[in-house]
């Protein structure tokens, strides 16, 4: 069977490029070693492919369905689902005293990799739940964590996050979900929200709903928004569940992909008695949600990313088995048919995704790691630099994967011609599933306008040159070496055009125009950071290839392989879109609707 | 209700851009006037929306099923089908002695695009019987003629392409089929063919399937393939029906898309008594199957392009309607939200649909024009030209919109956010439905070493220094113009660097080489391409918008607002693709398979 993701990879990236095992100086991780950590990914590798894989299709063709009463879902699903808690996933980033693995986010992040590889529909409901406890474990009371979170973490309750309603999408700001403060110590919630996905379903005994709503007399806009527990089931201090809330499911949607993930339009209040419990300050709510927003949005960049490798991994597969035409200089009929990678453009095809995919993992990882350092980082100096640095990567790091492992999974099914047409490959499945990550969590279009409206611009551009700090440091490290000098060149010139480029956008007087085209500013910084992970993983090859042998060698080949793809390919690309941004080109902002 | 493909630009293209009306000289087109073809117009895009387009939806959803005796489709493709024949639709570029209409098949491309956009994988019916039917209109005796051609075009039989088997997709050379000669004047035909679409289902009375076969002792490879017509049904010589063939379904293949399109895989001969017809001399069967290729060709680029062409016009409807945030100076959250087409970025993904399915609908037409052209050209000086042209153009015409059409939909579906990704929008079917056109009727990547391999160095390279005379002359007329001389400028600059390409990649002896990046050679000179529609475009738009008014003025700014954008942001692509083509990059040639 195809690996899902190259484990090979995985090693590399934790252990040599990122060298994870530096944590475990840390007390909070003292207890690990790397055999520990190899355990829990084999862990994942073995349940992903036993119980996520295997149900993919099915779920796929079997999209979650509503009888009136309630959702139901295949039943491997649930079955899936426990073995990932039995295993202890849904806590292992959590301390030891919460019944967790004090696993470091980094190998919990390279172990998340296989189940969103395997199956983001299914994978979509331990990542929400994640995300909802998380939330919780932040910001909520002593008494609420109590409550909820040891059940949200053992798996017996379910999460969700309920953000956007019919005419509140991207904008936050106008959601009209209600919360009327009582005596009671509960306020009482009244709205209907859309897009969420977990709203409803038979998987768990519960469903914690993290909701955002206005509470009356607060200050307009952002400001006044307000985050609510508010249970499906209220629950008994001894966890028992007791009375219904008023919490309804209003409808589903039904989605291109993704198809697994019930996603729901839920109703708050239709009886006037949904109790919701406040979290945080009045009002604050949406800085307690942006405190997770990072990691979230680090996760659905995760997931783009493995959808892509999957698809690389899958069609890699094919290619070598498929036979298919002959060399151009071949012209005997009567020869046999050779595989398909002999063939340039689909090694082409291969090459493009490996180095997107490759490159998006590292960049995950990198990411991933920044989390955690900064979590143990005792330095407040060290600690700001991991935070802007995570600050200005995030947009990238959740869109950059979200477009190109698309584009990577467009490629993989490219490769199996009619054969990838159909379902009964898995690679349109995985195509129509990561068509949704440049939607969610953001769209594509506000990342730009988050990165260079404020990203770039924060700290009085600090984050900005922090990033340019670290990718230099990388350029003096590859210019030492014959093989990567050329790269180190050719990166150190990007960076001077980036800066130029970025000068000219900021110094712009007329931010409407400044922002015009921030989506190309985003796609190009996107393409110089990956560019970036790709030295820095050619660095770590020249510093361990010396003595590599047979598979290990081809490994290593490999990797300098897809960096010299990326460098010869794809970072060019970013002078035109640089040039395009210095001359503040004013031709989308300009025209006007009629004369579209 | 939103257009499907705005009547002005076809009026545009096919009265201003293409001046039809210049075919209306030639005796075959005599009886014709723009009233004539306008009202043709008005026909397709009536059924278009009242027929094809309502069952769309429900068409996607209810794919054909086969229950073991027959393929059954949803009542409204047959009605549709019905509607469709009753106008004229499948005889119309055909002469009036075979009761058609003599229409000119730019005006009846015109007409199709409204089928296309309204339901591709209705309309694909209608496509397939119509390519059968040209090659045996070209190919055929005239019994042959005589026996199912009147069936075919009245829409009481469909027709059906046997090109490949499952070890022969690209590689039609490694076809099996074989037909062995019989003394009774028919073959007996053997083997299995995979993707057929139309294969077998309710809606016609019989099909005639044009199935490619190899007869006993001929040469080998592509040399040695026959075309012959199986039906069915026997057709006895007054048109009634006699016995079944022994053609049989064998499977039915599911799509991502084009679900209405029955795709299938047929067995013929499997009791040794499938009789099969030849047509035109044996051994010689590819060859007429290339006479009608390009037609063809163009009609899949047609395909892509008015689904691109629909999901713009759509996402615009919507963008004008759908009211979210704030312009970024705006700091009030109280203040009403605005309709999404006031953000610039929303407005990029519009005007870049714009440029491409326009720019791709310009060469289409353009390209239908040159079929009129050379079918009517006395001048056979004049007629070579063309030829080369079309031959130069096709792979372009086919590709450039499978690939940024549906890109085009990509972004179409962006705008509508969550909701273009759920099945109660039609845009997530439209993406699917066009990402089967860079696969089917060669891949993207053949058409690439189709392109460079060998349209551009066919008859000593003649091909490709017509097309860019043809460029040329559209940079002269352009100089002239004030508005126009920096587009002729950059375009000229561009044609400079294509010749410098070209000549290196040609002057590269080894072959493997040479081509290994043709994909990147035919996406480049796409674009050129494309740009030089524009500007042709612009050029017409100069001459005739001084005293437009009103509608026809936004009609004629947003041309020139296309055609700006294709300039600034599309053309410049070129510049980093040409420099790695310049440089005869051998990254991915020699990647190995162990090291991907």
């Amino acid at each position: 069977m195809t690996e899902l993701i190259k484990r090979r990879d995985i090693d590399f990236l934790l252990y040599e490029f990122l060298n994870v095992e530096q944590l475990l100086a840390h007390p909070r991780y003292a207890d690990h070693d790397r055999k520990v950590f190899d355990a829990i990914i084999d862990t994942a590798v073995k349940i992903a492919e036993e119980k996520f894989q295997t149900c993919a299709k099915d779920l796929d063709n079997n999209e979650p369905s509503f009888d009136g009463q309630k959702v139901t879902l295949i039943p491997q699903v649930k079955e899936a689902l426990r073995a990932f808690a039995e295993a202890g996933f849904p806590a292992a980033t959590y301390a030891n005293e919460q019944d967790g693995l004090q696993l470091p986010w980094t190998v919990f992040q390279a172990a998340m990799a296989y189940f969103h590889a395997a199956n983001i529909s299914l994978s979509a409901y331990p990542l929400l739940t994640g995300a909802a406890a998380n939330l919780l474990n932040a910001h909520g009371s002593v008494e609420q964590k109590a409550l909820y979170l040891p059940h949200m973490l053992s798996g017996r309750f379910f999460g969700t996050m309920c953000l956007s309603e019919t005419q509140a999408g991207s904008s936050l700001s106008d959601i009209r979900t209600r919360a009327e403060p009582t005596d009671q110590g509960y306020y009482l919630i009244k709205g209907t929200k859309m897009w969420i996905s977990g709203g409803e379903h038979d998987l768990a005994e519960n469903i914690i709903h993290m909701v955002l709503a206005k509470i009356p007399g607060g200050p307009p806009g952002v400001k006044g928004i307000s985050l609510f527990i508010v249970p499906k089931i209220h629950v008994q201090p001894d966890g028992s569940l007791g009375e219904r809330n008023d919490v309804a499911l209003a409808g589903l949607n039904h989605k291109m992909g993704y198809r697994g993930t019930v996603n729901t339009v839920m109703s708050f209040g239709e009886k006037d008695n949904c109790k919701g419990y406040l979290i945080g300050e009045p009002h604050k709510g949406l800085e307690c949600m942006f405190h997770m927003m990072n990691e979230a949005r680090i996760g659905i960049g995760m997931g783009a990313t493995t959808i892509g490798y999957a698809g690389y991994l899958y069609s890699l597969d094919y290619a070598r088995q498929r036979p298919q035409g002959r060399h151009p200089l071949n012209k005997n009929p009567q020869s046999p048919q050779v595989p398909i990678i002999e063939h340039a453009d689909i090694r082409r095809l291969l090459l493009t995704q490996k180095s997107y995919v490759e490159g998006a993992l590292a960049l995950q990882l990198y990411c991933a790691m920044l989390v955690d350092e900064q979590k143990i980082s005792a330095d407040t100096n060290r600690k700001q630099v991991l935070a802007l640095l995570l600050d200005i990567l995030t947009p990238i790091a959740k869109s950059w994967p979200s477009e190109f492992c698309l584009e990577a999974n467009k490629l993989a099914m490219q490769i199996l011609g009619g054969y990838g047409y159909t379902r009964e490959y898995p690679l349109e499945r995985l195509y129509r599933d990561n068509r949704l990550n440049p939607i969610h969590e953001g769209t594509h279009g506000i990342h730009g306008i988050d990165l260079l409206g404020r990203k770039v611009r924060m700290a009085g551009g600090k984050a900005f040159t922090t990033l340019l700090d670290h990718i230099r440091e990388t350029i003096r490290e590859a210019s030492g070496n014959r093989t990567l000098q050329a790269y180190a060149g050719q990166l150190s010139n990007t960076l001077q055009e980036v800066e130029k480029t970025t000068a000219v956008l900021i110094a712009c007087e007329n931010l409407n125009l400044s922002l015009a085209n921030s989506t190309i500013y985003l796609d190009m910084l996107g393409h110089v950071v990956i560019a970036w992970t790709w030295l820095r993983q050619a660095i770590v090859v020249a510093a361990n290839a010396g003595n590599a042998t047979g598979d290990d060698k081809d490994f290593y080949q490999g990797k300098l392989a897809a960096c010299r793809y990326f460098f010869h390919y794809e970072l060019p690309k970013t002078h035109g879109m640089m040039q395009l941004l210095q001359s503040l080109d004013d031709t989308c902002l300009n025209i006007t609707s009629s004369q579209l």
